[in-house]
């Protein structure tokens, strides 16, 4: 029925900074493929992420990692863009000589590699392109069914090439970071509709559609459009197994279509989220923000302290473009009904033009 | 079975420039909506052209008008804008103080209208919004069914709320002209698999889905979203029927889904299209193109230049994002395997989940 080892063939969308494993595990056990998403973790943390999944079910998961070049640190850059959100820091009574310019987030390496050497899930998906070649190999030796993200259909060629077993059709609709890692050009960037069946096209592996799939029409749209499985993930931001903060549960109750932005003012790499005022104010895409993820550093401050007030101006709101076809529901009900209503619609579908 | 007069809920969409009546009639023979784009046309063309339909077909056809707001022309824009081509005038030997200012396309009016009532179209489409309240009451008096394009869920509603008989909803992916007229702002604009089912929710009308259908998976796609019809329009483009230059036929046979661009500079308007030359360099987005349709003049010698030397460097190669997906035929079999296509998927579709 499905290349993935779950009993459904759909996939919580790992969601770095978002969930832990109580996401993950609901997902198994409604017999969808849960995630952990690793990038924002050290291995120690994954390591016991990983072992609270498997204290609860038996059913097999999926890691995910991020697979960005790590960057130069670059004083002058960073100095810049520290320098033209000083207004914000004093409005917000943050000293910036005390901002850190630490990344929070490490591309997989050979430490996250033996924790998947050890933990052996059933599936590993990376974002970003892919490790090197070395590395990925050892995640094949581990026994992962290894799947990454495509934005465009040259990307999907590409992984294919480099050995994956399957690609995740990223359409622009998406929440969150996009995988891109060929090009950097966000407006070359079709939608999901336009490249999952080209995607189908080019390649010979199975295809995984993901984004704007907040609902049973949406997954019954991918299949019709050649996907062999779904991943999902703004959806699961509105059940209580997120970890999310209560601003952003709030936004995304209030959710438009027209709401969201791609924008690199959080970390520095193009990302979808709703529009607050940081994301208009600086962005949505600002030239001079450090490379990913060295961005994330000068804005975590200035969230804090929004945050603390109650306000999300200058939180990532990360979403969808179909945040406002989700509705607040625990993971596993949500999973469950999910595909039994991808599945009728689907029914419904066939048996409108046999009357 | 169709809220459509048509036999089958395809609509083939106007595309202004790119066809006249001998597609809307092959299309129609073959039980699909065919459509004439009026926006370029004198109303005694018009009625000349629905005069060819007639004579062909009862088949009921449509009629598209634009409605945008007619600008006052501005010459000081005007000559900067000029004055940014300067360049290419000269590099093609086109002296500027030649180059025309005046608009070809205007918006729906007295004139166009008593073509209407003359001739009673079964469907008028409307791009830009709507005409004035009195002029759309004419249209409605003459017996049209009354249909217009939104690009997000506002434009949805506030076509409900004006009368009209149906909502297309007009995903990222479309080529052509974005057909917005509530905001600006093309990058809150989402993706047909987001747009869709969220105006479907929004609104009682039927709803039409517009952008990235090319093929049979993307029609079944577009009902299982919740549409009542598809409207296809650059798989049309390569068709005997449509009237494009052998240098656009040739941009739509290589096209990738990675290559098309919303950009304002060949008419003032962000329009889906191919990258060239001049969308690379000049856009693709603006900020001092004149306003829509006044830009349409600076571009124009350029694209004749171009083209006389068999380059499409300055020509608008419209296309949406799902333009690969589309094959040379003749517009009659397109129509019929299309929606052939289209049943066939959807009935795949149910009997997926069934053994």
């Amino acid at each position: 029925m499905t290349f993935l080892p779950s009993i459904i063939p759909l996939i919580q969308a790992p969601m770095a900074g978002a969930q832990g494993p109580e996401l993950a595990i609901a997902v198994c056990r409604a017999g969808g493929l849960g995630s952990l998403p690793a990038a924002m973790l050290t291995p120690d943390h994954l390591r016991e992420q990983i072992g609270a999944v498997r204290g609860e079910t038996n059913a097999p998961y999926n890691v995910n990692f991020f697979c960005h070049a790590e960057p130069a640190p670059n004083p002058e850059t960073e100095a810049r863009w520290r320098n033209r959100l000083a207004p914000y820091y004093a409005e917000a009574g943050i000293d910036p000589s005390g901002v850190a310019a630490a990344p929070a987030r490490a591309p997989f390496g050979e430490a996250m590699c033996a924790v998947v050497e050890e933990m052996r899930p059933a599936v590993v998906s990376f974002h970003f392109g892919l490790p090197p070649a070395q590395l990925l190999s050892r995640v094949k030796t581990a026994g992962a069914l290894i799947l990454a993200s495509a934005t465009t259909v040259a990307e999907a060629r590409w992984l294919e090439q480099h050995g994956v077993h399957a690609v995740i059709a990223q359409g622009r609709e998406a929440g969150g970071h996009r995988g891109m890692f060929l090009s950097d050009d966000i407006e070359g960037q079709p939608g999901l509709i336009s490249l999952l069946p080209q995607v189908r096209d080019a390649v010979r592996l199975p295809v995984v559609a993901a984004g704007g799939i907040s609902d049973g029409r949406g997954i019954a749209a991918a299949f019709a459009l050649g996907a062999d499985a779904v991943q999902i993930g703004t959806a699961y931001l509105r059940t209580p197994q997120a970890t999310i903060s209560p601003i952003h549960r709030a936004a995304l109750a209030s959710a438009r279509d027209d709401a969201t932005r791609l924008t690199n003012v959080f970390t520095g790499r193009p990302a979808r989220g709703l529009i607050n005022r940081f994301v208009s104010e600086v962005g949505p895409m600002a030239r001079d923000a450090p490379q990913f993820p060295l961005a994330a550093g000068a804005a975590a401050p200035l969230r804090t302290a929004g945050e603390k007030r109650g306000s999300g101006d200058f939180s990532p709101l990360w979403a969808g473009e179909s945040a406002a076809l989700a509705r607040e529901e625990s993971a596993e009900a949500m999973t469950r009904r999910l595909w039994a209503d991808g599945q009728a619609v689907a029914a419904g579908l066939s048996s409108r033009w046999q009357d």
